[in-house]
């Protein structure tokens, strides 16, 4: 078995008081599970002497491999290159590839037009026990130092700097260095069917597991993702063995799956579209825009997606989408009559197969007696059909508009599926 | 001092493989901080129990206050349950009220129609030795254990139930329970001026400020938060002293500041157009309805914000946007010419006061030779003027969306500022 393990460890007082969300963690562990490292844990600590230097004590002791990420900038709460150089024994010294290439970002790539301050040549300053790992597209160069069989490895904070440091240097020299194993996973989305339901339907299949590969539910409003890991020595067993459960697992799930891949549901309908080359538009209120964004989020979405009219006022609800001033009075903004003129307004003016439209109150205000906050109407067209449908949410603004574009993208994949 | 400080203990497979982002710590520390609790670590562990079963051995070690989230599902992954049961010493036992509390989730609110299955029934089955915290917005209870002298929390990882216990119980329970202390941040968020350029220009105000009010820099792309942090037992003397070095601060960074509070850029254009009593659409391109979406993710927004044109097809930026063909055809659909025309269009065809637009090439693919990936052309409008931009961002497709956004937003700041 594999006894190559990863800590992941992040710097920062941000991380701790809850003003920056740590993204930084899942991309590393990610990036190091495609190539067989699996993570033991991820640990974050506030920009503290003592607190770094305990965690490096405590990880250190039970992982092989350290990833240390934040506190290598140029201003005096980063703290991490003093603390590194210490904790290893070393002394800071000037490391001459490094200043030379901080002059050349200064001079061709940050412009700035002025001469090096003292802070930024410090930047350059590494202690001197470790092996630099040059940072491309940043000032604050990667450093990795060994200790008791551990490899330590200090990346700066900045996501697209780390990212870089990772995939050109620090992954390349893993694989050349460790005998890796192998850990696959293989995910797929389920829809309409609880936890719960799903769990008794499944007791059989997870009997019949063997005892290294575990299934693991991640539910999600209404929809449940299934994954199965299976983490072992040799790449091809690993990858038929886990195919043929997978295989079993879609099988008894057929009827309720809505993709066999780990992708969002705006993945899908991108799937979908390309296959039957269709194109798709929306007409929004109360998402503002967030159903479009989800479309355009995956690479290669303008190859389908035309372009929405987000009609947040009844005023470009019925100027600029048209909807019949009649039917927006009688039956209001939140209803299916609206959300169908808006549907059938949005196929038409775009000039696309599908559309989808949304129309409903997300809180904290806005809610009239009967249609209380969470209230939606959706509507989806396409293949001479519309469906409509209404759903009410009860969480806060941001998750409404989040359950809304999931619901109004599942809608639309049922229809694009439904063949009749 | 306060010795009061807490660790959060996230426990899931898919928090360990990148599978997740873990938003419910920030969450929790930011809940945390506001009632004086200082987080003292966050540590993520997967659903193992030897693993947990340290964690919860280290950070009690450590810290008073454990937060336990996550595991508590009804699926046989989810171990944290009898887990603690056992940690603690105690058996499980069915737990009449909780039970009740399930069947009525079932009957009333997630209508199922069906009867309690067995593993419904087991999620109203808690350890004998903890006091039990109703979980209103689901089925597993939350839990408190208390072990020499420290207080664990277990809490569900779904986010809204995990929120909807941590304030309308446990909060009141620690505020109840212990003398707190008093934690305040004051952030600013400055523009067009470098981390290490705004860090020469504090060099005399860090050297004045007192041992226990910390300064911290948030660099992100051309802006960069400023935050001050103040840990004190008096909340009178705490708010007095951080409001006297925080004005000090505002002082010096005046010139470059576009807010005085931790705020993302759209609610800065949101307080502005309130006071204005103005209004907002946008045209977008390459963002695809992005920024859209930033703006109407503030509450309240629908009294600023009007709609949007989505005009990510060539087609309908000339047919329903109504930019000129021979605009198009001649510079691009990226070009200073076209945004010019589009945020024209837009302002006039959705009747505001501001508006924005931007078209862009945000990669992978859609670069040209002499338009790279990252190439951006924006343009806001308003107070009868029209201000265009050109940008070049370096990163990934995400990334790309998000700077342009902001920087868009950005512009219209200084447009709606401008006194001229």
């Amino acid at each position: 078995m594999n006894t190559i393990s990863a800590s992941i460890i992040t710097i920062g007082d941000e991380l701790l008081i809850g003003q920056v969300i740590d993204t930084n963690s899942a991309w590393m562990a990610q990036a190091l599970n495609k190539i067989g490292i699996p993570i033991h844990r991820r640990i974050a600590v506030g920009d503290k002497w003592d607190e770094i230097w305990q965690a490096l004590d405590q990880e250190s002791a039970l992982s092989t491999l350290i990833f240390i990420t934040g506190g290598l900038g140029p201003t005096s709460d980063d703290i991490t290159k003093p603390l590194l150089c210490k904790y290893f024994g070393g002394k800071l010294v000037l490391h001459q590839p490094t200043l030379q290439h901080v002059e050349y970002l200064f001079e061709h790539v940050f412009k700035r037009g002025l001469p090096l301050s003292e802070r930024n040549i410090k930047q350059a300053e590494v202690p001197d026990n470790c092996t630099i790992i040059k940072n491309e597209l940043g000032t604050a160069p990667g450093m990795l130092f060994e200790k008791n069989g551990c490899l330590f490895f200090s990346l700066p904070g900045v996501p697209h700097e780390m990212q870089g440091l990772m995939q050109n240097e620090i992954i390349p020299l893993l694989q050349q260095r460790f005998t890796l194993g192998s850990i696959e996973h293989r995910t797929l989305l389920t829809a309409g069917i609880g936890e719960s339901m799903l769990a008794e339907r499944l007791v059989e299949f997870e009997k019949s597991l063997p005892k290294n590969l575990s299934l693991a539910y991640l539910p999600n409003y209404g929809m449940v993702r299934l994954r199965l890991t299976l983490n072992g020595e040799n790449a091809t067993e690993v990858n038929a063995t886990i195919n043929t459960y997978f295989e079993n697992l879609k099988a008894l799930v057929a009827d309720v799956m809505i993709t066999d891949k780990d992708e969002p549901l705006e993945a899908v309908v991108g799937r979908i579209l390309l296959e039957q080359k269709k194109t798709i538009g929306t007409a929004e209120s109360c998402t503002g825009g967030y159903i479009s964004h989800l479309i355009t989020s995956i690479p290669g979405s303008s190859s389908y997606y035309e372009g929405s009219i987000i009609s947040y006022s009844y005023d470009i609800k019925e100027k600029v989408l048209h909807v019949n001033k009649q039917t927006l009075e009688k039956y209001g903004a939140v209803s299916e009559e609206v959300v169908r003129e808006m549907v059938q307004n949005a196929q038409e003016m775009l000039h696309t197969d599908y559309a989808i439209a949304v129309s409903g109150i997300m809180g904290p205000g806005g809610a009239t007696p009967d249609k209380p906050v969470g209230t939606v109407w959706m509507a989806v067209s396409g293949n001479h059909k519309i469906i409509t449908k209404k759903m009410h949410f009860r969480f806060n603004r941001q998750r409404n508009i989040q359950l809304t574009a999931a619901n109004a993208l599942l809608l639309l994949i049922q229809l694009m599926n439904d063949k009749n």
